[in-house]
């Protein structure tokens, strides 16, 4: 991703073209949050919401994100968001370091908003998208009008979603930055005749989901079969759906999200890769062409 | 359940009196999943339906349906589907045969439409309802446009949810059937002096939820009183509510779904049958007359 | 709290002045229960509410409360319950004597409803609002028709909340009482040099949060430094975010919902106090001021 400086625009000074463009929020915002399902601050970020946009309707990405994991929020965020009506606000409280000086950011990216922390919890979201502008939120008449130092989620975060899905653009919440915070998430890599990846998550069926994109995948094997090594596994085809294999069969195929995944038919590949379940994640993939 | 053929209405043919009678949508769509908590998988399906029906009104059932476990998932959906609104959608996604040539179908049954795929989910519905409808989903101008393999649930029932959550009928989207998937649900049996059940399933407070309904108690009993057996429990009446029992006492009461349930005042019945947390479902509940 | 006797408003009476300041609901309900996210019980409450006001907008507070909790939902309801828009309907349902003779209340206190059994699951809302007032729900024709002895939460508060966010008032639903049901919740003690207080809960993140105010802290030390005992942790100065410490530092600090709070930066509190999961809640929270 570029930030080109004529991306930039100054408060003010929206040229009419911009301003024609700038989204209609859908009224919809998204929630994903490390707040657990019983305590009571998802429930209250929700309330400052419905008070000031009492017609946005609230959909909960997931409140389940491991305690501080700001690259687990950004591997869903970015997996979900596309399927939401464009002008969608996602917000996203994981946010280890509230009460330092990181910024609040707001991000307009692939026809979407973004709310949160500038901690690399969307840059995910800046990499796949065509000239994200990146908003430095600091007009505090958008925040809740006390501030504690532990929980902008509610004070921050939550008033300025609110605010957006009424249709008050980010460029009135703030100046455009060009240096977010960026995430170091690992990316595919060629390298002679291997394409190298990683295991990113692990989902609820025990499914282990790579980072490497279909296309990746397609313009490096071309015409040939793969050989796809992923711990003690070795697979030599790419299945279509689940029930391509026999059941416990181990299987390669490329998920609904477009991503490589390894998957057991009616089981749980991340048993069967020779690994203890800490290690899956992060796990080498290589692709080789079959000879 | 007898599927007869005056039931079928072909496409085109309407009747008069039957699009007359035609269910109006209540604009609410329940999700039942085994999707758990974490993956962004239930909240692309919402992103779907809002997508199609902005003003949708979205209930989450549950997404802790056991992976793959379709009885589990019907029993809740039967229990729990006529206390929304009539013209509800219920949709759920317990599909490990997704991407297999097994059907997409939608059921008008009891007032309400139902949406998943054809593995049996909804048998207990279709049991319990008087010339249940059943279409089989083919009209793809109601999926998204991109299909995949793995993800139908995001991909045909979120979409078609929604466009019967706007007053699309079911009869628009495919041609009835007549043989839906069945699933082996078990049925309490009365042999001789004994009304046979099983327990189906062990609720957040360890309570005991048999198949055994009211009705069929009450017609076995008339007056006497009965003799309830369960793993090595053994009780001699029935009860009102759980605090007609001393603190820890094992009761067996008629609970709020009409179903024979075994409970402890203030306690966990799970932990008072003798039997392993494994073993519990699927357990014998015998009832006999008191001598 | 005092319950007056000129806050008593008899049935049929009303005064127009208190009729003028009725609370307009703001048509958002929350639902406070011990359900947990399996069952299919929350989602039948929610199914009856919709079915009596279609334009409720409902927000779970939590349904992980620990089967028949009533303190640790009265505590979490008090936290949340004010972030919410004035009007709002807040329903509870921890109800271990469900089908006894404990009555049904609806409170109206701080410009909010609670709906729920009178069991001191809203003691905490009433002790810390002028005037609460208690109406004893007493009127069946806003409940469902057909009422079981094991699910009031379904059958009695959801419909009752359903209708009082319709507009319908308390005091239309039975008639006001002065004697509803207390909790014995811990407050904090000053005596001599000590403010003693307690860990009331233990959030995701491993924080302890305790019972004290932020104004009691206050006027304790006024300028004094403070020195603070917990376990065997011992702190001397107050935080004012989490990452004022280095990483893996304990610190103590004044939360987001102005009560102190016991947390490490990065890390995990509830690990650092030398005791076991199960003492932490109840423990003994000891604040001395610095010599």
């Amino acid at each position: 991703m570029q930030f080109k400086d004529r991306e930039v625009v100054a408060v003010g000074e929206l040229p009419r073209k911009y301003e024609r463009l700038a989204m209609e929020p859908s009224g919809i915002i998204t929630l994903t949050t490390d707040f657990g399902l019983l305590d009571p601050y998802a429930a209250m970020m929700k309330g400052v919401i419905l008070g000031i946009n009492p017609h946005a309707r609230l959909v909960d990405l997931t409140h389940n994100i491991n305690a501080g994991s700001i690259s687990q929020a950004a591997i869903l965020i970015l997996e979900a968001y596309s399927f939401f009506p464009e002008g969608t606000v996602h917000v996203a409280v994981v946010d280890p370091g509230v009460g330092s000086n990181r910024r609040h950011i707001g991000i307009e990216a692939g026809g979407h908003f973004f709310v949160g922390p500038d901690n690399g919890i969307f840059w995910p979201v800046m990499e796949a998208n065509r000239h994200p502008k990146v908003f430095h939120l600091t007009r505090t008449r958008y925040f809740l009008p006390s501030i504690s130092s532990t929980f902008h989620g509610r004070e921050v975060f939550a008033p300025v979603a609110a605010h957006i899905s009424l249709g008050i653009h980010l460029s009135e919440m703030g100046n455009t930055i060009l240096n977010p915070v960026r995430l170091s998430i690992p990316h595919p890599r060629s390298k002679g005749h291997t394409l190298s990846g990683q295991v990113m998550r692990v989902d609820n069926f025990g499914n282990l989901i790579t980072n490497i994109r279909r296309q990746q995948l397609e313009s490096f094997l071309k015409a040939s079969q793969p050989v796809i090594t992923v711990g003690k596994l070795r697979l030599n085809k790419l299945s279509a759906t689940y029930s391509d294999g026999e059941e416990g069969e181990v299987l390669a195929l490329i998920n609904s999200s477009n991503l490589l995944e390894i998957a057991v038919n009616l089981g749980r590949a991340s048993g069967c890769v020779g690994l203890s379940s800490d290690e899956i994640i992060g796990t080498q993939v290589k692709i080789n062409k079959a000879s």
